[in-house]
């Protein structure tokens, strides 16, 4: 059986109507199927009127325990609890999740090397069993970025690397469609030209893309994530614009789809 | 089959070494077992800190669109999640739930009658399926006091209510005890007396009590709600310390028990 699970980040969190937009298209996505949220700017407003300061580095949240709380509430709260309630509007009888609850996605806090994220999670460990119990009920999960560790903590957690450890997790049960919904309508042959979408990439293009500087900074991280789910058994990664979710997921015809050969 | 539902509010929320004691006593609680919780001052605080005034009438926050956010990402983010990751510390397979979450309790926004409440709920329906579901699988559901509408509206909803509604819904398949857990060991006969507690509770001394003014104030919609439990079904409604709660619920030794007759 097939099941979608989506990413969406801030482009879609952090403009209500655009949200609206988005989630009413999700609604018309078959079942089963998982929504996996990034944080937005939302978090950084929200500390910053708290008095509490961002700090980032290499483009990642340092999360000492006053952060934890911010994106806790936020993420978990917040953002998480108004999809979920737009989604009912629209059908969808989603449940809004961090990893603790059901203890479904295990994490251990980063260990210090060069830099102290604080209160970072690295996933170990996502229960497969509990989530597939939900899809059955014709339940659809909406993963908030934050896991758990066994000590009791919170833990901030990046949401393309958690989407990936879910995606990875269902395929033991499913056959997985990973899409990650993207502020470009895909992967792009030329930086300049947002209609140069490349259709489907494979690892030899993307190694000469890199190579040639064409595909950098922020789009690696997210493309080695997705090929990372690809290695270990999704059965096809896509990554499109989230205004054309529908037809990426329904047609197939949006986006860059990841092959692994 | 027994269920027992526990009501904790600000006394144990506000509190984080208290909290964590009386989470660990939880866990002592066999299951199936619910826990709902209440908001605290942190979202008054929190709210403060963002420049949102907080309304209160006749005990009552006033839920502007601004305070509604506030109460989603406290309620439904930090103090849920909190309470989420310590449980599964202390080996509670806890899920934190608004009623938004697999539709789980829906309401209707409050009507406009002298005062507008704003985004306030009134409980319409409880899907005891679902929740019956989790309890199967040995999780353990905690509830902040937030539903929602079918417009996809967030609603600020009053923990002790939801309590009991959820207690009501559940005792179609269980034998259910409902615990309020209190600032004081029960229902004193003397205001004065923490020591005087009342052990057993019928509807004609709360009728005597209340017309002698010894329960006043804030304990009566408590104790109205208490008895409306016991009323629709449950079988047990009983009022206690927190810090008793093991006592109360392992032993029956502790705090206030409601009967009918």
């Amino acid at each position: 059986m097939k099941l979608t699970v989506v990413k969406i980040g801030g482009n879609v969190i952090d403009n209500p109507a655009f949200c609206k937009q988005f989630l009413r298209d999700f609604s018309d996505i078959p079942s089963p199927k998982i929504l996996v949220h990034g944080g937005g700017k939302i978090a950084t407003q929200v500390a910053e009127k708290l008095g509490i300061e961002t700090v980032m580095v290499e483009g990642r949240r340092i999360t000492d325990k006053a952060m934890l709380d911010v994106v806790t509430m936020v993420y978990g709260g917040l953002v998480n609890k108004s999809l979920v309630a737009q989604m009912q509007h629209f059908s969808d009888n989603a449940i809004g999740l961090t990893g603790a609850d059901a203890g479904v996605i295990l994490s251990q806090k980063r260990l210090v090397k060069t830099v102290d994220y604080g209160f970072v999670g690295d996933i170990e460990k996502v229960n497969s069993t509990f989530i597939d119990s939900l899809l059955q009920q014709g339940i659809v999960p909406v993963f908030a970025p934050l896991t758990f560790d066994k000590e009791g903590n919170m833990l901030n957690t990046n949401a393309d690397t958690q989407a990936q450890a879910i995606a990875v997790a269902m395929t033991g049960t499913y056959e997985v469609n990973l899409v990650y919904c993207f502020e470009k309508k895909g992967v792009l042959s030329d930086p300049e030209d947002d209609d140069a979408v490349i259709a489907v990439l494979k690892p030899e293009d993307y190694e000469k893309y890199k190579a040639a500087g064409v595909i950098n900074k922020g789009m690696i991280p997210k493309l080695d994530n997705a090929f990372k789910a690809l290695a270990d058994g999704v059965s096809q990664v896509t990554i499109c614009h989230a205004k054309e979710v529908k037809l990426a997921v329904k047609d197939g015809v949006a986006g860059t789809v990841l092959k692994t050969e």
